[in-house]
């Protein structure tokens, strides 16, 4: 592949990046004037509130919380954030604390239950601001008693196991939780609470981003016995877990907050970041190196190295047509695609919607294509994706290496890595999921 | 579903039927004026021929035959085409052979002997006119001695069982045989040769429609000895075959008819019909209806429910922000997916496709789509398609049918059936593979 063009879609990435920078998406939203402080279309007279107090937890909290506490000043009480470990910096009145991601640990049970407790000592004459990311789900764990961590890690293990859908996975979730499924605002009220979200999920759904603490939850105790009973887990879940879902749908537990609940009266929760607002400045960055740009969709999911037969089919046709656009074109989309595991390589869903892509690409010169994950990490590797071209696998075999038997061993890292490929950002401190760009260039390039 | 909608749809697909009709794109690329033959951008003087020949194999052969007597009248001396059993219609001067198909038996050795026998009778004074289409390959089988039908059907079984691509196996193909990868063109010669073809492949690859009997082929001896030796069939395939590959990758054998061939200075070969062009017609219907509408691509492949996983996306990010194009819209595409089975239902890759699409969708009910094959035919169903929507999950539901359990079965046709979203045409005599339509409507409706 030409360097120019490796470099095009490296800067196409880095644009959207920009756009979804923790930081500067907290800013365009959120500022204050005075004693006002504006909130997307809403704004809130400060001087009403005895205390402002900042909480949140995620991978992309941290920056989310150093913006907010130079828009505060000296008007931020205090505040206490979580997120994983090693993606602390320094703030201000903010208490970072560092905890276990993906899998839950006690650091995180334990500056939980110090945040819930911040939350519930908070009245009408208080605002709380919160600054939720990816990652927020695991960062915020506080099982409902009597179920323990360990129940509900062993319950969300055996539903992810036997297929239940992420929204499945997610009712029963929350039902076991105190602080997510819109808990977190109940507690709060009677204090006014303004929840900022990083989205890192398909559709941008409030409910679904962190678990939807600020969010009602539209899922119920029987849904949870009816899920359960689909997946024939009766007999295979934790015996307390069963118990507390029974007692629930018999209407001894308290339901999850739904949307009547007064406690939402009080609640803004706001969108400051998502996929389709960096692939918009992706697409922005495109168009000023003169590629014909057209954004398909934000919510890209589906098996990776399926999905990579459309994009190819897609560059192929305008190759050989100019359809749906004339080159030089530029193809952008965002979401999550997902990897069915079926060899002993190294990769991630990037990486193999990239190898893929290259194998359907295969002498198509005109073509190049990068696939990564904005938050510069993709599966258990250190690259955040990599870039291909038509001119991959010729490259690959040069090398004596065969494209198809890495894909068939999901090490898509393995060759990568061997050609040079992979695209390395390092931690980006956001995440608003993936970014596939494809370029097609002039037949006379 | 609105049935406007559903309508809609089937109109759009029925408009890009029509495009592809046989014996219309015959009549759009062949016509006589005085002595004149006009094949596309080619002219012939047809009174320097002293005979013209019709011959040619395929599911869509018939009505192209059918075009080609009208347009040639008295002229044409005689003809021999190889359809489908059933797939005849009466011929003026054409003798109509029909033959086994997807499997090919003996009547389509005989038959594919006397075409060939006809073949090398011509003569420089000659002109014979080919009408391929889809099914081609299989009813023009004339495997090469001392190799024979069966031992060839049994190396392209054993091919495909180990995941041999469709090019390889297409290699291996054409060194067994007789009339494929330009044989024929080479057997023709050194009469004028005019090929007219339908094709039903991805790309319209010249060299695969029917597997390219007047088409220079690529692939040489060596690499079908490298494909077997690949995939280590070397001791699984019948002796023979082996024996036979040897003794051509050693030289003993003619190679396939190569593009230097001077064969190939006396044979056009022209592309009459394909995805794309049904596609297009498709886009002028759905314009019509006032939608704004993209072709996405022709040449669309991958797992069936994976690719449908694109498509929910697409008409979601349209329903959310108009992106790539805003509603009221109509997305478009062609191309073959794939479906690997897992379940002992009944279906094709169309109604999987359409019922993963169905459950993607779930709720979005300004977004309707169909998926069917262009020759009334989807998998050993006798359903073209079927036609889903925002709403058929729920419809699904009241009627205690889970999507979810139909999909994993491989079950779309019982599932479609019981709604009655099957869509039936009966067979079109047309095959350019698949044609995808999605709808989403403006809000408002």
């Amino acid at each position: 592949m030409a360097e120019d063009q490796k470099k095009a879609l490296e800067d196409i990435f880095r644009a959207g990046l920009k756009a979804v920078d923790p930081e500067r998406a907290i800013r365009k939203y959120v500022r204050c004037k005075g004693d006002r402080l504006f909130v997307g279309e809403c704004s809130y007279s400060l001087n009403r509130f005895k205390r402002i107090l900042l909480i949140g937890a995620g991978k992309g909290t941290a920056p989310m919380a150093k913006a907010l506490e130079d828009i505060l000043g000296g008007r931020l009480t205090n505040g206490l954030i979580i997120v994983k470990y090693g993606h602390g910096m320094p703030l201000k009145k903010t208490n970072i604390m560092e905890a276990g991601h993906p899998i839950p640990d006690k650091t995180g049970l334990r500056a939980t239950e110090e945040l819930l407790k911040q939350v519930q000592e908070c009245t009408e004459e208080d605002l709380i601001i919160c600054a939720f990311s990816g990652g927020g789900s695991a960062l915020l764990p506080a099982p409902s008693p009597p179920v323990n961590l360990d129940q509900k890690k062993e319950t969300t293990h055996l539903l992810l196991e036997c297929g239940a859908t992420i929204n499945e996975v997610n009712a029963i979730r929350k039902h076991l939780s105190r602080s997510k499924g819109g808990w977190l605002a109940k507690e709060a009220y009677p204090a006014t609470l303004v929840s900022l979200l990083l989205s890192d999920v398909i559709g941008d759904r409030l409910d679904v981003i962190a678990s939807g603490p600020t969010v009602p939850d539209e899922s119920t105790y029987s849904d949870c016995i009816e899920i359960i009973e689909r997946y024939d887990l009766i007999n295979r879940l934790p015996k307390g877990v069963v118990e507390y879902f029974k007692q629930g749908a018999a209407g001894i537990l308290p339901e999850t907050p739904k949307g009547g609940d007064p406690a939402f009266s009080r609640v803004q929760n706001l969108i400051v970041g998502n996929n389709r607002g960096a692939l918009l400045a992706a697409k922005e960055q495109a168009i000023s190196f003169g590629y014909n740009t057209f954004v398909l969709s934000s919510q890209i999911e589906g098996e990776a190295r399926e999905v990579a037969q459309v994009f190819a089919a897609i560059g192929k046709e305008i190759c050989q047509v100019g359809l749906p656009i004339s080159a030089p074109a530029c193809i952008l989309a965002g979401g999550e695609t997902t990897v069915t595991i079926q060899g002993n390589g190294k990769g991630g869903r990037n990486q193999e919607l990239a190898l893929a892509c290259a194998i359907a690409i295969d002498g198509w010169d005109r073509i190049s294509m990068l696939s990564a994950g904005t938050d510069g990490t993709d599966g258990p590797t250190d690259a955040a994706g990599a870039i291909v071209s038509g001119l991959t696998c010729k490259r690959a075999r040069q090398a004596t290496l065969d494209p198809h038997a890495f894909l068939l061993a999901n090490d898509s890292y393995s060759f990568f890595e061997s050609l040079g490929d992979l695209l390395k950002t390092g931690p980006t401190l956001t995440n608003v999921m993936d970014i596939i760009c494809m370029l097609v260039e002039d037949q006379k390039q």
